[in-house]
């Protein structure tokens, strides 16, 4: 078996705890159901790790960073470069990944999976770039097979390491200039959508930008009709968009929840979806993304996102703030009293 | 001028550091506004607590417990022992209030407003009875005037007490078998808006059992005209309510942000805001209520809740999950770079 057969040899979750922890669940001190989505973590989270209290001690944020060939055809609103500074300031500890991770006690890992920089000399960077950025996939395939393929098993690699040294919690987050062009073509094959209602402001655009970002993905589009997951991957994604594409799987692999971000994040889900749909069980959606092409996935999916905040920043921020929801899911199963002995106290 | 009077002469917000705050948020490295609602959260708290940088370290959520004389026309499917229980449980620490607060830092005080039942013997209660719960409004008024204000007076105390000792952050919360009903029809007179969309199944009801809640609360709208915010706190009110007016109205007159939960939370805002609308702008409205009337009073006072996790505790549970959003806000004006020192390392 080869190594990426491997890695989509992900087992369809166990559910055999998942009636005793909804019992738990259901009578505990509260009306029926009245934590809602809480109450859907926690039975969640025990299943996932076979618990009967679970928890979330040690939440990691993977933060994988590319580039896209596409932005030498202007699809972005920034320059390229501004990959490289997100990377410092990431490293810096000054991005807002970093102000959100220190309110929510989460560690931040930053990995150059091909930023179209030399980053050798950064210290705290998990180096692991595969190429200087993507070709331009409006003229050509971003990645060859082999790069795609090298992206998918350094993300796993990244995110087993981290649960190795005891993340009980992967979220997944990315910086790339270009990349909500990366995601949309990646989205209208694999929902699969029209082009066009999966293309949106990405980090931000005129009118006459996002007019031409739009142009650009038509013709990429139309350069391959590519729509296997692997191909659309080769043909449209990036080496952020692979490794964490291959981070979700290793973490459904391994039997640890995995958050997911917003629309670039989401596609890489959409990806990896695709490839091993029995790991969508270990998936948490954290933020809806203003970006358009973030409710088709998640309709794709029939996923409900937990938060929605008007939040487009990326770097994983969304699942930054939905680790407290986890945390209090985690808690209402080892915190909360039974309802029944509150009722005996009243009788 | 009297207690009253100078509770409810709040000053109108200086927002005179607002355009500043507004700029600094904008220069962050982040696209424009790419952080949404946190982004109104940072300027909001700033403008506040009148700081470059804002903070929330010291959260106090203060439930209020009280009963309701509705309950002896048979509105709720618990009884209204449940109530003293449910404080017994929060005094333990055991109820869904105290694991999220755990969860995110916040201490918990427990109030008793007016719970049916000799509660002089428990530790840790404040203690803030006005009595033995209300009278059955199908019936009478809830309350008389004078425990009315009594009730407010008492809830701005305890407040301005918790801001006292160092809390930089007021949270409510309630626990009132009955409740639901109570908030009901507040909602319908203060909204206004029609009692039956304002009326929902509270902790749970069968098809019967919610048929009779609307005939009962018909009855006691039917009972009075009442439309001014006093009068109908008076009328359909209830000591948990008053004292969370109260206490909402104290901390907006200290100058402290103040988190507001679901609907009976919302329908205590409701009245504090017809007494006093400059308080609004001190408001943050945690969590989206299931219970329909939780709709009205946010379209009442063009609200929008940060949280939509189908909730419906009480117990202020909402306010707790906001606080990691607040903190959030906090640390994007202290932590992040600036856009233009990223954009100079990037040219």
């Amino acid at each position: 078996m080869s190594k990426l057969d491997s890695l989509l040899a992900i087992p369809v979750l166990d559910r055999s705890n998942q009636p005793r922890i909804q019992a738990a669940v259901d009578g505990k001190a509260k009306p029926p159901r009245a934590l809602g989505r809480i109450e859907e973590l926690a039975v969640q989270l025990a299943v996932i790790q076979k618990k009967s209290l679970p928890s979330v001690r040690q939440p990691q944020l993977l933060v994988f960073a590319g580039d896209h060939g596409l932005t030498r055809s202007g699809v972005a609103a920034f320059p390229s470069g501004v990959t490289v500074s997100m990377v410092d300031t990431l490293l810096a500890g000054r991005a807002s990944a970093n102000a959100f991770a220190r309110v929510v006690g989460a560690r931040v890992s930053v990995i150059d999976a091909g930023v179209a920089a030399d980053l050798s000399d950064r210290r705290g960077l998990i180096h692991a770039k595969i190429a200087m950025g993507t070709q331009d996939a409006s003229k050509a395939p971003a990645m060859s097979t082999d790069q795609v393929i090298s992206g998918l098993l350094a993300g796993a690699d990244i995110a087993t390491q981290a649960i190795g040294d005891g993340a009980d919690l992967i979220c997944l987050g990315e910086m790339g200039i270009g990349n909500s062009s990366s995601a949309a073509l990646v989205i209208h094959r694999l929902a699969p959508a029209p082009l066009e209602i999966c293309v949106g402001p990405g980090a931000g655009h005129s009118p006459e930008g996002l007019a031409h970002k739009h142009m650009v993905l038509a013709k990429a589009a139309a350069r391959t009709d590519a729509a296997e997951p692997l191909e659309v991957l080769t043909q449209f994604g990036g080496y952020e968009i692979a490794m964490m594409a291959g981070a979700l799987l290793a973490s459904a692999k391994a039997g640890v929840a995995v958050v997911v971000d917003g629309v670039i994040c989401s596609a890489a889900a959409l990806i990896a979806l695709r490839l091993a749909p029995q790991a969508l069980d270990y998936c948490i959606f954290a933020h809806a993304s203003v970006e358009p092409g973030h409710r088709v996935i998640m309709e794709a999916l029939e996923a409900k996102p937990l938060l929605d905040l008007d939040m487009r920043v990326g770097e994983g921020t969304g699942t930054l703030l939905a680790i407290p929801l986890l945390q209090a899911a985690c808690a209402l199963l080892s915190d909360v009293a039974d309802l029944k002995d509150v009722l005996e106290a009243a009788s």
